[in-house]
């Protein structure tokens, strides 16, 4: 596996496009278009907020039969807690990108990102679905990455190749989002592409998967989006033979793809999380089972006085330890270590006679590992999140005034 | 039922006293004594955190009689994460006040707050144990309630007398705490006296229900101490009949007392909050069940979008329909209202036309008042919790360095 340039159109027959429809007020890219040549076996994973977005709605009807070949996106305006109005609307996004590809509009997926409670500029939006139509090239991606961003300070993309069966398959990505979970311009979304000849159901299973295993292990701030959104989309044009089980050496080569560029993407999205100064990893070790793993290591992440130490280069592990405490996982408090970097910080749950200054250097390093080892079983899990600085309450306390 | 001076000491039978023993680096007082004249039935709550400071399980050992005449508490530092010598500096707090007052050691409970990790000076905490105890005085309560301070900004106090049985009874109590929840400087601690007459089983029960509707619906930054503690002791001087069943007027007004001090005192914890600039109470109406209403007040009380918000005086109401969406409470989102004050900002599930400036001046309120009413059954609660602002991150970036 080697990675590639390229993101979302790295993969051959794909094309993007990513250009301004006048949703923002600047001058900046805020509708992106993503197309396959024919229609592509399609696997999603929404939001489990209950306050779900109208286009997060009209993506599952679309997506009933797992078959899709394009997906219109805008950013600056969320389309959620708008009514009928604002499903009517999502469904003309759909329609219109349908109707500019001369395609059903079945086939068509619909993201938005930004306000929420506010309605579309839908006129703006068809406008510039007929511009973006004509702008689609297989060198867009970079575009389309800028297109669905919000309050990210750059796009994120990434793309690999690999073999499966012998013959070379890619994988494609764009996400958004300064947070899994971010604020007002809520919303976390992916885009992925592969040619691997697989089929829908086998997609699906691997996207449950590795989202399980990336997306729902990165915390920005513990809020979550309306309008969350990983989709994936193959033209099962790679020449491997069909995967059809969830099983066997081809399956799990094509997760390790999808894997990596997930974590990929993942990073990115932590280390560009709002006002975030660091990428931080937090590992936890030999904990009872995955539940109790994810618990303690979740506890940790999403610890705003975790948050601010790490901010202030601070190696104050007593935080870490209540964090675990509160988790909820099963553990004896003085089998417990907790490392940073490889430096041991906790012996047995108590101060083992490290140096502070040594601590405070380690919080250079990119990314800032936490390692806490239970020594209560063999799960293993390891979450990203970020630091909370002064302008995590900058950005959120002035986005809208 | 009004409201008097003398917090803690409020009650006859209550001398307490706060000296500076020198835990603390400047000449802040760090050591309190509260002494009832005789053994008194008392009753306790305690951090549910797993990783338990050594004086928590001191005090659930010295509590299982239900009797106490004497409560040591230091700040300064929590001694948690302390091992073997940590409980038996804990223990030696308790002998050496005992031996001062004269009483049994099982008639004293321990308590500590601040940083996580060192051991106690246990030679300056005896020393000071033997001034403080040489400095009780039925005036003691402002002291006790300063010198229990780690990163609050000023002392909390509160009391109240009432009629029970026809005879005057009173409440009085102290609390300490950025937070419920609070910080490096950790630790949410509260006390509180009585003179009813109650028998311990009773007076536990009432402590249980009230600490339910009171600190347990505190939250500053969603951690919680190792070693939080709230602990009431009754001298049971007041004439009333003894109160022996968990029902009736009696039973009743004690509870309501109960609540009134308990509930000044969360909200001083609240206002308090680390880097708060506002009080912000959270009230859910008419939610499925108590279950649903705690989660959704919790989600927005806990929501770092929805007190950055606040911080900014912006009725970003989107932000709280996305916490009340991820809470896991069931409600239909198109029939939820959401009221700032008393101004509707939301009507079912959408914008309903508000005033933004006139939105932006009900944030000089205090407090701030975010009611949501959900539609969905009988169910209310009122949570209290403070805003996120700069100083926040200051405070706790901070703290060590």
């Amino acid at each position: 596996m080697k990675q590639i340039d390229g993101g979302i159109t790295a993969v051959p027959g794909i094309q993007a496009a990513g250009i301004h429809a006048g949703i923002k007020k600047a001058e900046l890219k805020d509708l992106a278009i993503i197309v396959t040549d024919a229609p592509a076996a399609a696997a999603g994973v929404f939001t489990k907020n209950s306050v779900t977005a109208a286009p997060v709605l009209v993506c599952r009807q679309h997506l009933s039969d797992s078959v899709a070949q394009a997906i219109i996106i805008n950013s600056g305006n969320a389309n959620a807690c708008t009514g009928e109005l604002g499903m009517s609307n999502a469904q003309r996004m759909a329609s219109t990108t349908a109707e500019q590809l001369g395609i059903d509009e079945n086939l068509v997926l619909v993201s938005s990102t930004g306000v929420i409670g506010q309605q579309l500029p839908i006129d703006k939006i068809e406008n510039g679905i007929q511009i973006a139509a004509n702008s689609l090239s297989a060198a867009g991606g970079a575009d389309a990455a800028e297109a669905i961003m919000t309050t990210d300070t750059h796009p994120k993309s990434a793309a690999v190749e690999m073999e499966i069966d012998g013959k070379p398959v890619r994988i494609g990505g764009i996400a958004k989002g300064s947070g899994m979970i971010a604020p007002n311009m809520a919303t976390m979304l992916s885009y992925l592409t592969t040619d691997a000849n697989i089929n829908s159901e086998m997609l699906q299973s691997a996207l449950n998967r590795v989202v399980n295993n990336t997306y729902n292990l990165l915390t920005v701030d513990t809020d979550r989006s309306t309008n969350d959104t990983v989709i994936i989309l193959t033209t099962a044009n790679a020449e491997n033979t069909e995967i059809v089980e969830a099983k066997g050496t081809h399956y799990e080569t094509f997760c390790e793809g999808l894997q990596f560029v997930c974590t990929e993407l993942v990073k990115m999205l932590a280390r560009d999380g709002e006002g975030a100064t660091k990428l931080v990893e937090v590992v936890v070790k030999h904990a009872r089972n995955r539940g109790d793993a994810e618990k303690a290591a979740r506890a940790v992440a999403e610890s705003p006085l975790v948050k601010t130490a790490v901010f202030a280069n601070d190696a104050n592990w007593g935080r870490i330890m209540m964090a675990i405490g509160k988790s909820g996982a099963e553990f004896d408090p003085y089998q417990v270590d907790v490392l940073l970097a490889d430096y041991v910080l906790v012996k047995n749950g108590m101060d083992a006679g490290y140096d502070e200054e040594k601590a405070t250097q380690l919080f250079d390093n990119d990314p800032v590992r936490i390692t806490i080892d239970l020594r209560a079983g063999d799960a293993e899990i390891t979450m990203w999140t970020c630091d909370y600085s002064y302008d995590y309450i900058r950005i959120n306390a002035d986005y809208r005034t």
